[in-house]
């Protein structure tokens, strides 16, 4: 990382937590990859952006595509995610996330979680995901650099952005149940978006469980709403959604 | 440029046309450059984007700011930029422009007009732009890559972007006077925009001129609008708004 300090804030949880909400809600991603064919000239472009059950990002991109190349020979990227909206481009917050890409193959076993994951945040991936060209990278963060405004800028270390969690398993194995109570239960979901019930339309769907909370998703919108504390198994999950609320 | 005979369809001159839109209308961009404390590992972050007076990009930035930092170092860089909206990222277009990337010292003839230009299409900028960190970069385009949509890919030069024209200092040096003019003539930017005159409203203001057309800006809305010719002089294009759009 760049030494900065005149310009960076002591990293605190109100900036770890702003920074994995910034990253999490967002549709797509500028992705900077090395291009080999030019000996490594910095390309950036634009990509769909998921989150496997460990927070890690991922990416489906094509074999064609200059990016998935760069990635298959030189693993180092960097990935910028941020809010926008009305006004300055720079008062809005966003974050670097320089990570290590690793190629996913469909023999993986974490291909289907993945895979289900993606198209659940995405849906219209669902017309190109399977074609044989495709392939999936887990972009492992070592380090990032949130920006939260003019004069707020923190640096923070990869795990400060991953959930590591011992019964991340038994959430994944439970996530289709999971998933299908959470959004049979408008209370629960009025609850964790933190929403009068009278707000919440049955337009918000949950895309993800994990951990640590759920993502939810209305037309062009995420949402990433945390759990009061980290669960320990897939009944703590229910635990909370059908006791907390009240 | 990465070999992909498969996905790129041949350059005409929609594509080229479509691109500088595309590019010029963007208020921000990422870019990607090569972070020299980790061994030009990619680092890829938010600037706001401007332009000079040939079309060669133009950012604004601290030197305490990594990309800053890295581009002293290497001045080889990557800038995105693209539309966006309702509906799938991938669906809107994009650019992907390859540079490389030349500081621009207070004392160079050319800093006076770059912080001009930066300043009408950015005026909050003014609150920061004359910091002595502060540095401008031109971002010389050596080629880039349109995505217009999904199997719409395109590879062009850098002069695809780029205006080259005799009369580019002349118009430099009358810029202030043909903006003036220009502002006070309402259905002259009726006629540039292409709208009935009915809706051009006087909040629509154009912020530079040059050899080949006029950028506009209304709130946070950028427009580019060609001239119908390329123009040899001044006074040329002062004939093309009085007489043009009769």
């Amino acid at each position: 990382m760049a030494e900065k300090p005149q310009v960076l804030r002591e990293t605190d949880d109100a900036a770890r937590k702003l920074a994995r909400l910034v990253f999490r809600e967002q549709r797509s991603a500028a992705i900077g990859v090395l291009e080999p064919v030019s000996d490594g000239f910095p390309f950036v472009s634009r990509a769909l952006l998921g989150f496997d059950i460990d927070a890690v990002p991922i990416i489906l991109a094509s074999q064609l595509a200059t990016h998935t190349q760069a990635l298959l020979a030189d693993a180092r990227c960097s990935v910028l995610a941020g809010r926008s909206g009305k006004g300055d481009p720079l008062a809005h917050a966003r974050i670097t996330v320089q990570c290590r890409a690793e190629p996913i193959a469909r023999t993986d076993l974490r291909h289907a979680r993945l895979r289900e994951r993606f198209l659940r945040r995405h849906p219209k991936a669902q017309l190109y995901i399977d074609f044989p060209d495709f392939l999936f990278f887990r972009l492992n963060p070592l380090r990032a650099s949130l920006n939260a405004g003019f004069g707020r800028a923190y640096a923070l270390t990869g795990d400060d952005l991953l959930i590591s969690s011992a019964a991340m398993e038994a959430i994944a194995a439970a996530e289709h149940a999971l998933l299908a109570e959470l959004n049979s239960n408008k209370d629960a979901l009025s609850y964790f978006l933190g929403e009068e019930r009278s707000d919440v339309t049955p337009a918000w769907q949950v895309t993800a469980v994990d951990a640590e909370g759920i993502d939810l998703v209305q037309g062009d919108a995420f949402r990433r709403a945390d759990f009061p504390r980290e669960v320990e198994n897939p009944d703590d999950v229910r635990a909370m959604f059908v006791k907390l609320y009240r």
